[in-house]
C-alpha cells in the first residue's frame, strides 16, 4: 500500500517550552518512507534523534515565546507487512526470546498485567497455541468494551478498562497488550496512521510477540490492518506519545490525512485469524 | 571499596519453569567485577544476556522438573564512583539530554509522575538549582515516609506512599524517582548490594540525571552510599526484579552477604549535600 | 439570613425512568422554609420522602417515555445558624458519640480515611484541640489544592485530590470529610445552596462533629458560612448526589439562583477561626 | 436451627483506647437470642448501642492502659430463617423502595458499583428476572473468584476483586454487593457466625433486596444458608466490622465456636436456586 500522509498540529505556546513530537513513520524494511516535509511556523529549533527504547523516531524542538506555533508534516510511505500463517505463529519460549523482546514482559505505567494473571488464565488459559490466544485477546475486548469517547482521560489504564469496559483505540490497546503480558507473551503498543479509519485521526494497536514476529492486532477492529503505517511502538503510551510536552503550552488542535496512492488496495478482513501481519 | 559479594536464593520448583536472575553486578568503568562464581544445584541450563533497556545483566535459566533448585552466586567488586561538586549538577534541558536518557522522563508502572505534578510543583517548585531539588525530594520521603516492613505489597506504588506514608526501600525508591520525574529530571530505579546494611539483604535506591551525571541517591539514608554495588538499573522494579520467575515454582528463601576486603573504607555521610555520587 | 431559592433542571429522557432528586433545603430548627414550589412539565408521579440515614429530603420521580422533562423549584429560606464559641468545639470521646454519629468514622467511596491515618497524623498530630485541628484541615486543603474545573471526574476520590491537588468543591469536601475521619473526628458531606457564590451553582463543603455539634466548614472560602442554604448530609456525594437516576434518561443542563430577602445580611469572614457554624 | 456461639478476642493495649465491638447476633423475628454472657478481663467500662444504619448491636468498650485484654462472648440462638419461593422475588422498581432500602444502591467504599455498570449490564443484563440476576452474581463470582487467603488486604475492594480473581468471604461478599447495586438491586454486606464453615470463624456474606425481602446470599458456597447467624448488615465492611479499633493497641488473635443445639437440622444445598433465605 502507498499513502500520502499529511498532519497538522496547533500550540498556544505561554513560555518558552519543549515538545518531542513522535509523528514520523518508522522506518522498516517492510515501510519505505519518502518525501518528508516538516515545517514549523514560526521557525524553530529542532534535531531528529532515534529512539533508546523502543522503535520510533522523535523530533525534538525547542519554541520560544510566541503566541501560536503550528506544526506540518507530510511524507510518502509505501507499506510492505510481511504476512505469517497462523500455525507458525507459536509462543516463544523465555530463554529463546532475545533481550529487546523480553522488555514487552514487564507490567507498564498504563499495562498493570502483573494483576491480570488470573483473569487471562481464566478466560484464556484453555487455549494452547501462541496466536489462538492473542487472537482470543482481541476478540474478547471487541466484545466486550464499548468504543465510545468521552469516557476515559490520559490517567485511564488497563486495569480500569478491563472492568468499565469503555474506551478509545489507546485503551483498546492497552487492555491487549496487558493480557497478552499476563499470558506470557511479549507484547508492546504501537501508534499508527491508518487508512480507512473514520473519522480520520492517529490511530493505537499492539503488536504480539509470536514465532519470532512482532503481529499487529488491532482489538477496535475498525481499519484493514494492512492499511496502517507504522509510527512508533513502545511499552504503551508513555513511551509512544504524539507529542511530549515541557514547559508551558497548550495544544489547540490537530488534524491527521491518509490518502491512497495506488490503485490496487485490497483492504483485509480485519476479523480474520488465518494470518499474522508484522513489520519486522 | 572493594566487597565480596555473596547470595542464596532457593526455589520449590513443581513444574519445568524458568527464572531469570537479576543478581550479577553492573559491569562499568566505575565498579570493577572479578571472581564471579555462579552455581545451580541440580545443575540447569542458563545463559547470560545484557539488556536491551536500562543497565543489567540478565541470568535466564531453565529449571527441570525438579523438587527444590539452589542458586548461589558470588563475586568480588571494586567501586570506584565518581564525585562530582553540587554547583555542577543542574538541570538539563530537554534537547540536550541524549535519547537513551529520555526515556527515564515517562512514567513507569510503580512511578505515576503523571499524577505528581502539582505535588511536585507545590512541595519542590520554589528550588532552582537541580541537586538542591533532589536533595529535598531525597529529605522530604525520608521525614515523611516511615521505613516499615509489612506494610506494602508488590503492587505498591510511588501514588499509594506518597500518601500511605509507610514502606520499604523498594517504595522509597518509586517515589524518588516519581517526583524527580515529575520535576522534568530523569531518573531511573537501581538496585544495589550494600555495605554495612542493616540487616543484610537486597537494597533498592534511585539515581536522577543532573548534569550529565547518574546521580545516586537512597532516600532511606540506611547505608553509606559509597558502600554500594550496582546490580541494575531500569524504569522501575519490573525492569530490574533480582528474579522474574514463569511457570510454576514458589520462593522459598535467600540470604544475601557483602563484605568488606579493604582496610581503608571510609564511609561517606548518607545526609551529605555538598556533591553527587555517581556510577557512571 | 432569608432568601429565594429557584433552581431548574431538564433531562431528555429515552424510556421511561426513575429520578430521585435532592434538592429541597433541609428543615431543622436552624433553617425554615416555606412557599415551597415544585413543578414538572410535563406531569410525573412522585412522592417525597425523608432520609434513612444522613439528613435529606428526597423527591422520586417516575417519569415516561416523553421526550424532554423539566424540574423547576423554588423556595424561600430563613437560616439562623448557631455560632459555639471555638473554645467549646472540643473532640469528643469514641464512648460518648452518639450512634448515629459514629457511622460518620467509617470511609465511605470517595472519601477514604482508611488510607489517609499517617497523612493526617504527620500533617496535623501535633495539634490538640479538635476545632484547631479541623481549622488546620481546611487551611492545608484551600492551600495545596488549586480550584479549577475540568481535571476531576465522578470517579475522583479524596485518596486522588490528596495528591493531585486539584477539583471543584466536591473534591475539596469529600478531602476535608477523609482528613477529619482520619483525625477520629466525625465528618459528613453537606450539599448546599449558598448566597454569593460566583458563579451561582449548587454548592459542596462538609461538617465535622465536635463538642457535640456539627460545625460547618467550606474549604473553597468561596463564600460566607452564613450564606450557606444546607440542602443534605450524609457519608459523600453518594448519599446526597442532587439527581441519582435510574434508567435511560440524559441530564441536558440545570440553573441555581439564590437571592438575598432581607436588607441586613452580613457575611462573616470564611477565613475566621474564631468560632463554628452549626445548623444543628 | 438452636447454635451455641463463643468468640474470644485478645488485644494487647499501648495506651488507653476504644473498641467498639460488633459481635453480638443481630435480634429480629428471624432470630431469638438468650442466654447472652460478655466478660472482659480485665474489667472495662462498657455500653450496648443500637445502629444508627445497617442493622448491628455495637459494644462500645473503654479499655485503659492495661497490657492485654480479652474479651470473651456467649449467646445461644436460634435462627428460623423464612424461605420465599424464587418467583416471588422480582426487582423492585425504584419508586416502591423505603427510605431504608434506597441506601444500599449506592456504591460504598468497597463496593464502587458506579465503576460495574457496563460489566454487571454485558455480563447479567440479558437475565429478566431480579432472583435469577443475583444468582448468576453469586455463580460467576463462584466459578471465577478462587477462594484463597494471604493475597489481599484490608484495603482491597471489589473493583480489585473482579480481575484478581482471588480472596476471601469479605472480598467475595464485597463484589456481590457491588454487581447487585450496579444492577439496581439494593445489597447489603453481612456477618454471620456460621455452622459448619471450615475451619471455623467469622464469616461474610451478603443480602439482596428482592420481591420486598432481604435474601441471603454466599458466593463462596462454604456453608449452608440455614446454618448462619446475622451479626451485622451494612453499607459494607466498614459499617460492620467486628471489631474498630481506637486508640494504641494491637490484635493478638480471636476464636470462634459455633456448635449445634438441636438435633434435627438440614443444611440447605448452599447451590440452590429454588427459594430464597431471608432474616427478615
Amino acid at each position: 500500500m502507498k499513502v500520502a500522509v499529511t498532519v497538522k498540529m496547533k500550540y498556544e505556546i505561554l513560555s518558552s517550552s519543549s515538545v518531542i513530537l513522535s509523528i514520523l513513520p518508522f522506518k522498516s524494511d517492510a515501510q519505505t518512507v519518502w518525501d518528508e516535509a516538516f515545517q514549523a511556523v514560526p521557525g524553530v529549533t529542532m534535531q531528529e534523534v532515534p529512539a533508546a527504547a523502543g522503535e520510533k523516531r522523535m523530533k525534538i524542538i525547542d519554541v520560544p515565546d510566541a503566541g501560536t506555533v503550528s506544526f506540518s508534516f507530510s511524507a510518502k510511505v509505501e507499506n510492505i507487512m510481511k504476512t505469517i500463517p497462523a500455525e507458525q505463529l507459536v509462543d516463544v519460549a523465555i530463554p529463546l526470546m532475545p533481550a529487546s523482546v523480553l522488555r514487552y514482559l514487564h507490567p507498564s505505567r498504563y499495562c498493570q498485567s502483573d494483576r491480570l494473571y488470573k483473569f487471562a488464565y481464566h478466560k484464556f488459559g484453555h487455549l494452547y497455541h501462541g496466536f489462538d490466544k492473542v487472537m482470543a485477546v482481541r476478540d474478547w475486548i471487541h466484545e466486550n468494551v464499548e468504543y465510545s469517547g468521552g469516557f476515559t482521560t490520559p490517567h485511564t489504564s488497563a486495569f480500569d478498562t478491563i472492568t468499565e469496559q469503555v474506551g478509545v483505540c489507546r485503551d483498546f490497546a492497552h487492555l491487549g497488550v496487558a493480557l497478552c503480558r499476563a499470558l506470557t507473551i511479549p507484547a508492546r503498543y504501537v501508534t499508527a496512521y491508518s487508512y480507512q479509519l473514520q473519522p480520520q485521526d492517529f490511530h493505537a494497536c499492539f503488536e504480539a510477540y509470536l514465532g519470532g514476529h512482532w503481529i499487529l492486532v488491532d482489538a477496535t477492529k475498525m481499519a484493514p490492518l494492512n492499511g496502517m503505517v507504522k509510527i512508533a511502538s513502545g511499552a504503551d503510551a508513555t513511551e509512544t506519545a504524539f507529542a511530549s510536552t515541557f514547559g508551558n503550552l497548550q495544544f489547540q488542535d490537530h488534524e491527521v490525512n491518509v490518502t491512497l496512492l495506488d490503485s490496487d488496495f485490497e483492504a483485509v478482513d480485519s476479523d480474520s485469524t488465518l494470518q499474522g501481519y508484522s513489520f519486522s
